[in-house]
C-alpha cells in the first residue's frame, strides 16, 4: 500500500484528494492534516464521505513517515512548510500556487511579493502528464497547475507543440470557474445570494494562472477569469490565430494525435447533438479534460475550447493521476469514475 | 458473468443503469434497446459514457437470452411486453408504474385506466431491499418502485414497524424533486427558461407513488409533489403524529436498529453542522437514502425527512442492489460511489 | 411627500425597501440607517440602486423627524430601539420577528428567552392587509408578519374565516425558501458552494414563524422549513382536513369571495398550463402573493399552496403597502411592478 | 397615446415588450399578434401578466392601423411580413435578424441564405440610441440589434471612436448568455436536465451577432457565444489592443466622456466590493447596459466587459428606448425599473 497524507484536507480540494484516496485500491490515507479542525472527524466536514471513514483530522506534527503528501494549503503556506514536508514523505504533490512558476521574477509579478524558497522552483516537475509524463515517473517534487492553466494549456498545445500558431498575436483565454475555486473559507463575496447566478469578473487581467500558460506554451497569453453559476467546473476558450496555410485538417491531426493515447484527454469536436464541445457540466467528478476546437477558414482565426472539473483534473484527480505515475501504478488507478448526465 | 439488458436504455434511468452496469465488475452488458435510437452510439445520447463504452443501440428482438433485464419503459409499456421479456431473461427488473402496485383497483384510480395484465401484480416482489430484502433473494420478477415512494417509505418504515405512529392522523407527505424524474422527452413546461429556479406543484394530490407509500406503510398518506431548482435528488417530508408517550430516545431507537445492518441507509439527524438533515446534494450519483427525524415534543408531532438521487437509489442504483442480491453478490457491488461535495 | 427612514439599510429587506421607496411617487427617504456602513453610499451595499440614489447611509441619532420608519434589524434589536423611533416617527412599522406574538409566553417559546417590552405586545397591529386593513388605516405600530407566516396564513384563512376545516387534524406546512430569507450576513452555511442546490431542512418543526401561523388562523399549526435553490422566493405547501361534506365548490367559492378584492392576493388553481398553482418564479420583484388549493374528495384532504417573494410581499413590499393604507394612499401606489417571466 | 403592435407577442422577447408597454404611461397595446395562440389569453402564455391585462392574442390580420409595431418574429419571417406591417403602422422596430446588417453578401455569409428584401437594408436605421440617436428621432424603420451585439458594441465603441484601439489585432469577443435566447420554441437541448448547469459553447465562431460587431465598430470581430446557467442576462468580454502610448487615464476618459449623458450606460469598473464589473445578475428587467474595462499596461491588452438583460436592453427595452425617442417623449419612459438584489 501507499502511505498518503493530504495536509489542508479541511478545504474543497483536500475533500476530493480524500475522496479518491479512499477509494482508490493501493493506497492508505495516514493523515488528514487540518490546522483548523484537528480532532474532528473529516466527515463532519465533507459529508460525503460519511460512511467511507472514520477519519479524523490530525496536526502535521502527527503525520508519520509516508510515500506522498499533497499540499492543499493557502498560498504562500506551503513555500514554507515544503522542508517539514520533504523530511516525511519521499514525494511531495504540490497544490498551491507556490512551485508553479520557475521564475521568481514572474512570480513576484502575479502574486506581488518575493519569493520565500526560489532555490527550488526548478526541482518541481509540473504535475501536467501530458506534457511532462516521463519526469514524473521520477520526480520528487511535483507542482500540480492551476485548474484554469491545466484547461488552457491542454486546449492550446497540441498546436503550439507542432508551431502552427502565430505567436505575434498571442492567445486570449477566457475561463469561467464555479465557485468551489475560491475555496471554502470564502467570504461575503461568495455567499449564495451574491454569488447566484452571477457572471463577476473577478480577474480581468493579470490572474494567476495566466502566467502558468504563457510558460508552458511559451507564448504571451491575456486571460479573463469569470465565476459563473456553478459550483464545480471550468470552462476556457481560446482566441489565437493559425499560421498562413494551416487548415482545418492539420488541426484536427494535431489534436487526434496528440491525445489519442492520453487516458484523461478526450477531443469533443462534434458536428451535430447537444454536446458538441467540451462542457464541465457531465465532466464532475471525473477526472477528463475534454478540448476541442473550431476553425473560421476566411479569417485564419482559431478557437479552442477546454472543460475539467476544477476539483478532480483540475486538482485532486490530476495529482492522484501524477502519484499513480510515479508510483508505477497504471495511470487510471482510482480514476475511472465516468461522470453524471444528467447532472 | 451476468448478462444483463436494458429496454429503454436512452432515457435517464436508462442511461444511469448503464453507467452502473458498465461499472460493475461481474457484470457484461448484452443489450441496449431503444425504439427511438437502433444503431446509434450509446454515448452519443449519455455523453457522460464517452470513453465507457462503444455500445450501440440495438432493438427488443436484437437481445439474446440473458440472465436479467431492467424494463425503463414509459408506462404502460412494460405490461405489454412483459411476457417477451420473461421469455428472454430469467430475472425480470421493472423500474416503471406498472407493477408498483398490488391490487388492480387501486391502480385504476391512480393510473386512470385498467391495468392489462393484473394476474400478474402479485408475482412481483417490490424492488425495496430494507423491506423485502429475503423475498429479492429468490424473486424472478421485480418491481423497483418510485423514487419519491422509496425515500417516504424508508423514512416512516421504522415507525411504522413498531408501531410508533397513530394512524388515525394518517401521514401528510410533501416531495420535491428535480427536473430529471420527468425524463428525456419531457415537453415545453420543462424547458429550462420555464422550470429553472421554479418551485412548481404538478401534483398537489393524487400522484401515483402515493400509492405506493400507502401501500407499504399500511396507512393513509396524502402527499404532494413540487418540482424545484435541481435536476437530479428527491426529497420527502413527512408529517406524522406519533402514539402517546413515544418519546425521542424510542423514536431515535427505532431508526438506529431498523438501518444498524443497511449499506444505503443512514440515519442523519445531527444537533449542528450544515447537513443536519438529509439532503440530496450530497448524494448525486450515489445509491444512498438518507433519512432523519425530528420530534415536537410538545405536541407529539414527528417530522421525518429521507434525501436521495432519484435516478440511483430512486431508480437503477437500487434495481442493481436488487440485482446483487439476486445473483447472491456483495450488495454493494458496482454501487461504492460515495456522492461528491461540494457540487 | 411621506417622510420615511430605514433602519438597518444594508441589509437585503433594507435594501428592498429602498428600492421600493425611491420609487415611490409621494415618498421622500430622509434616513438610511446602519450601524455597519455608516457614512458609506447605499449602492455600494446595493448595487441594483447605482443610479437610483446618492444616498448614504447615516446612524439613528442622525435621522430626523420623520412620517414613518421601518425596523429591519436583527431580532431583540427593534424591542431596544423602539422607544427611540417611536420619538422620531409618527408610525413604525417593525419588520422583526420581535412584535409578531401577541403573547409573550408563545414568544419565550419559540425564540428561548424573555421578552423585553411584552407591555408593548397588544399595541402592534399586525401588517397583514388582508385580515386587518381597517385596523392598519389607524395604527401607529404595525408588525410585519414574517415570509412564510404571511404565505401560510393567505393560503388557509378563506377556509378558517369560514369553520371549513377540522381544527382537530391540525394543520401540516412546508415551507421552502430562497438563500435572502438568511439575510446579508449569514456565515459558512450559506457560502454558494455549500448552499447551492441543497434542500436544506433548517427547521424541521419549531421554526418561529409556525407561531405565528397558529396565531392568526387559531389552529395547530407544524411547519418545516427548508432552503431550496433560489435568492428570493418562499412557497408553502398546507396539508389540512375539511370539515366532512364540504366540496370543491364551497372551497373555491371560499377563496374566490375572500381575495376577489385584494389588490395583491390572486387565486391560482388550474386544470392545465405550466404555471397552475402558485410558483415564485413569476413573483420576484412583485408584492403579490398567489394562494392556490386542490382536494383529495376521497379522502376530504385539502392541499393549500402559497407563493410570494420573501423580500417583497414577504417583507419589505408588505409593509410598503401598509404605508399606504396609513396614509390613505392607494394601496398599489408604488408596487405595480408585475415579476418577469422567463426569469 | 401611441397606438402599439407586437407581431410574435407569444415568444419571450413579446412577452418582455407587453409587460413594458402594459406599463408605459403613454402607450395603448392595439395588438398582440400570435399565429400560434389566435383567441387564447395573453397571461395564459405570459403568466406574470396574470394581473396587468386581460388582453387575447390576434392574428395580424385583426390588427387595426397603429402608430409602431414591433416584429419579433423568427428570423425570415420578418422580410416577408415588412410590406404587412409598412402599410399599417406609421412605424417598424424590427427585432429579428432580417435587416441587421447592411451588406447582403454579409448576410449571405452569416445567414446561409439570400436575402429577400436587399432594397430595404439601407432603410432601417440601427436600434442603437448611443450610436444613431439623431437618426432615430426621424426613422421609420428600426432594427434593433441582436442582445449580445448591443454589448459588445457598447463595450469598446468609445475606444474605436476615438482611434484608440489597434485594428490590426482585431477583437475578440467571448459572449456569454441565459436560455431565453433560445426563444420559448426550442427542443431538447434546451430541456431542462440538459441545460442546466452547462456551459454550452454553441458558436464557437461565425455567430451572426459577430457581423454586427464588426459593422458597427468598424474592425474585425472574432466572437465566441457560450450559453451559462442564467435564463436572463448576456456578458460580452472583449479582448483588443491598445494603440502605443494609450493609457489608463485615457480610456477611463473615453468612457466617461461617451456615456456622462446616456440615461442606460454605466460605466462600471470599480477597485472593490462584489461587483466591480458588470454582472447581469444585479440588471434583470432593467433596460442598463453596464460597460467596464481593465488594462495589462505591461502589455497594453485591454478588456472590456458589458452586461445587460438580453431580454431588456438586449431586446424589448432597447426596442422601447427607440420608439420614446421616435415619438419625442423622455427616453426612460416606462424603462425606470432599477433591477433587484439580490436576485
Amino acid at each position: 500500500m501507499i502511505r498518503v497524507a493530504v495536509a489542508g484536507a479541511a478545504g474543497y480540494i483536500g475533500g476530493e484528494l480524500l475522496r479518491l484516496l479512499l477509494g482508490h485500491p493501493e493506497v492508505e490515507v495516514v493523515g488528514a492534516v487540518s490546522s483548523r479542525f484537528p480532532g474532528k472527524r473529516v466527515d463532519g466536514v465533507h459529508p460525503n464521505l460519511r460512511s467511507a471513514t472514520d477519519l479524523t483530522f490530525c496536526s502535521a506534527d502527527e503525520v508519520d513517515e509516508c510515500d506522498a503528501v499533497f499540499l492543499t494549503l493557502p498560498h504562500r503556506v506551503a513555500m514554507t512548510q515544503i522542508d517539514h514536508w520533504k523530511q516525511r514523505s519521499k514525494f511531495v504533490f504540490d497544490l498551491t500556487g507556490d512551485f508553479r512558476l520557475d521564475d521568481a521574477e514572474v512570480y513576484r509579478r502575479y502574486y506581488g511579493e518575493e519569493h520565500q524558497a526560489p532555490q527550488l522552483l526548478d526541482d518541481f516537475v509540473p504535475g501536467l502528464p501530458e506534457l511532462h509524463r516521463d519526469r514524473l515517473r521520477t520526480a520528487d517534487l511535483v507542482s500540480v497547475p492551476g485548474c484554469m492553466a491545466t484547461a488552457g494549456v491542454l486546449a492550446l498545445y497540441p498546436l503550439v507543440a507542432r508551431d502552427l500558431i502565430d505567436p505575434e498575436q498571442g492567445a486570449q483565454f477566457d475561463a469561467r470557474t464555479g465557485s468551489s475555486g475560491s475555496g471554502a473559507m470564502a467570504g461575503p463575496a461568495n455567499l449564495h445570494a451574491e454569488r447566484s447566478g452571477s457572471m463577476r469578473v473577478f480577474a480581468p487581467t493579470g490572474h494567476r494562472h495566466e502566467a502558468e500558460i504563457s510558460r508552458h506554451l511559451g507564448l504571451s497569453a491575456a486571460m479573463t477569469a469569470t465565476g459563473v453559476e456553478a459550483v464545480r467546473g471550468v470552462q476556457t476558450i481560446c482566441h489565437a490565430t493559425l499560421r498562413p496555410g494551416v487548415d482545418k485538417q492539420t488541426v484536427r491531426r494535431a489534436f487526434r494525435e496528440q491525445y489519442a493515447e492520453e487516458p484523461f484527454v478526450r477531443v469533443v469536436a462534434h458536428q451535430r447533438g447537444t454536446f458538441r464541445y467540451p462542457d464541465p457540466k457531465i465532466l464532475l467528478g471525473s477526472n477528463y479534460c475534454d478540448v476541442g476546437y473550431a476553425i473560421d477558414e476566411d479569417s485564419g482565426r482559431l478557437t479552442t475550447i477546454a472543460a475539467l472539473d476544477n476539483l478532480v483534473k483540475g486538482g485532486a484527480g490530476n495529482a492522484l493521476q501524477c502519484l499513480n505515475i510515479r508510483m508505477g501504478r497504471p495511470e487510471n488507478l482510482g480514476l475511472t469514475f465516468p461522470g453524471l448526465h444528467p447532472l
